[in-house]
């Protein structure tokens, strides 16, 4: 059982109506705000509205950056750099989706050096030493980037999507109405319910011995999303649904279940190429790799991890042979994910067929093969991408 | 469902060996630190010495106060705001369990104002709006206060045993090494689970509506402290168990799972004036009124809360009827606490007879009727008393 270092200090309101201490908030940081957010939905739903009347109410002086894009790509981040530094930003506020979010913290941190943003990811990474502070305000429960240290960002030149973690990336505050997600869509809902879920089984599938306490919490965290996903994605105005979703969503990949572990995920970076080549949904890729991942990697040295998430999530009776628990586990899940959630089911049917499977299977390779609950070298990732045609 | 802010910023060394970053987090707020502890247990773990070295390799000026006793009393307080403003202190380092904690929380404030301590508490309680910052070494799972702004203080010249809340309080940085729970004796370890435990059924048993998934994970912790605390009574240097009952403790109390529950706590204020009186151990006093309390609120009405307990921390078939799956629960309890933790069952067993049961109970009530998951009147309270002798 590995030490481990747990440090979130961020300051989350959670509930309706809680918007009212944005000025409060963001005036700690300063005066000079960068409202940066995606397309026109924070319109449609009157989010902007309020937002900017509680801006002009504080006395903060606003830039605007829209338009960033779902797997929100580098030039976005350069146009929020240059704005930064043009106007001398104190504080950004990101205003939607994880892509904004992680697209806000490469502006946050592109403002602090003279380098390309584009610098922070790859092999020869810069360092990221500060950023400016960023608050958000959650509009979609998916990746948790509202609560962590994390972001991805594609660059479409060079068909690359990458990540990277720092620590002056985490929001200082981030405000969670779970009443901003109803306008979300049945589709993009399952879609975040299964990145939420993806989340959680990236570490709960290890072979690394960690404390008991945070599997129970990862399994409660999975039940939660098993309960719910469906209840939103049938009636995306029922608060309870889009409540419990949405704390989960933190909660699956703020750190704290990851406790000492130290093994690689697996499924999200081979989803990393599908959606940086075919840009098709994050969320939807891993649905679609999940459960083939999971059957390539069952065996009698790892099937306990399957029994555990069989009998805990799904409520298998554990009185039944391992390998049966497991198999059952795994089809339980693609109910879940296929069935309950109505997600597509191949990667066929999304539209990509062979021929860069073994482009990609070298590209999520790139660091060298996947240390993850089974390694994974560019032969396995393909044959992965093969069972999920 | 109502809304929360959760903002928990204490950072967290957790695992063997963390303690090399002590004079790091202790230099962020200056060189004079009080070392506060207890009795002599730290310098027989050679914990002190550990500490000492580190502290003058550090080159800090150490202060320090000895001597605070469980259940700790206004005049240790009193004691430590003597020396923090006769020596300038910065920073106060707590080693210990939650009584050398909570006192040292009560210095930090003390040292910040002009009036005695004791103005801190009761009815017409002094504001605290600051606080010198706290770094502690946790050497006793049980209170949780290394992770929230809470603390407990007797007054024995009045007999009271008051608590306080106040964000002030919060630990800056705490160090969770489980090896150092290794000499708590198994008597001190049952009381810390069942004060564990108590924390969580404290939220746990309400009316109120909450997030589903709070309730998950306050299930998975109580199923954490069901498992480990008697492995760590049987085995006080069992890692697993004493690093899982460690991290629990934390999350228990910490105000994660609150989430928006508004309701009051029911068995703590009832056994702060068991232990205000007679001076018994938080956890055994918890212990014994508990399962009485759960009797006592049993009804149709509260059912349902009972059922969830019973299935989903102590495994209880779920097809048989909510009463007998209630008493089920009840019983499983009782087992836990007395026969698997092995404490003391009843009141009288620990030498509190009815002399003071009506006083007690008044006193329990000296702010209104308790209104948790059952309100309960200094007449409810006194019941419950009796049931317990």
């Amino acid at each position: 059982m590995n030490s481990f270092v747990y440090d979130i200090p961020v300051k989350v309101y959670f509930g309706r109506d809680q918007l009212g201490n944005l000025g409060l908030e963001l005036g700690r940081f300063g005066r000079r705000v960068l409202l940066a957010y995606g397309g026109g939905s924070i319109k449609r739903i009157g989010l902007y509205d309020k937002i900017i009347t509680l801006l002009n109410e504080g006395g903060f002086e606003v830039v605007e950056l829209s338009g960033i894009e779902p797997n929100p790509r580098i030039d976005s981040v350069r146009r929020g750099v240059e704005l930064c530094k043009k106007h001398n930003i104190d504080v950004i506020l990101a205003v939607g989706g994880g892509s904004t979010i992680d697209a806000a913290k490469f502006m946050a941190a592109g403002a602090c050096v003279e380098h390309d943003a584009w610098e922070f990811f790859g092999a020869n990474a810069k360092p990221i030493e500060r950023a400016l502070p960023i608050v958000t305000i959650l509009t979609l429960a998916a990746t948790g980037s509202e609560m962590d240290t994390a972001g991805v960002i594609s660059n479409p030149e060079t068909e690359d999507k990458l990540g990277r973690l720092a620590r002056p990336l985490l929001p200082r505050i981030s405000f969670l109405d779970p009443t901003l997600t109803y306008s979300v869509s049945p589709y993009q809902t399952a879609c975040g319910a299964a990145d939420i879920l993806s989340h959680i089984m990236e570490v709960y599938f290890t072979t690394q011995h960690d404390l008991y306490m945070l599997d129970k919490m990862m399994e409660g965290l999975m039940k939660t999303v098993v309960k719910f996903g469906p209840i939103a994605v049938r009636n995306p105005e029922d608060y309870e649904a889009r409540a419990n979703l949405m704390w989960a969503s933190s909660w699956a990949i703020n750190g704290f279940v990851n406790g000492g572990k130290r093994k690689a995920w697996s499924c999200h970076p081979m989803e990393h190429e599908l959606s940086a080549i075919y840009d098709i949904t994050h969320g939807l890729g891993l649905a679609i790799l999940t459960p083939r991942w999971m059957n390539y990697c069952l065996s009698e040295e790892r099937v306990d991890k399957f029994v555990s998430f069989g009998v805990n999530v799904f409520d298998i009776d554990p009185s039944l042979p391992s390998m049966e628990i497991a198999r059952e586990a795994i089809a339980r899940l693609e109910r879940f994910l296929f069935d309950e959630l109505g997600l597509q089911r191949t990667l066929t049917e999304v539209g990509i067929g062979r021929e860069k499977l073994s482009e990609m299977a070298r590209k999520a390779c790139r660091y060298g093969d996947i240390r993850g609950f089974m390694t994974l070298t560019p032969e396995d990732v393909e044959r992965i991408y093969e069972m999920s045609l």
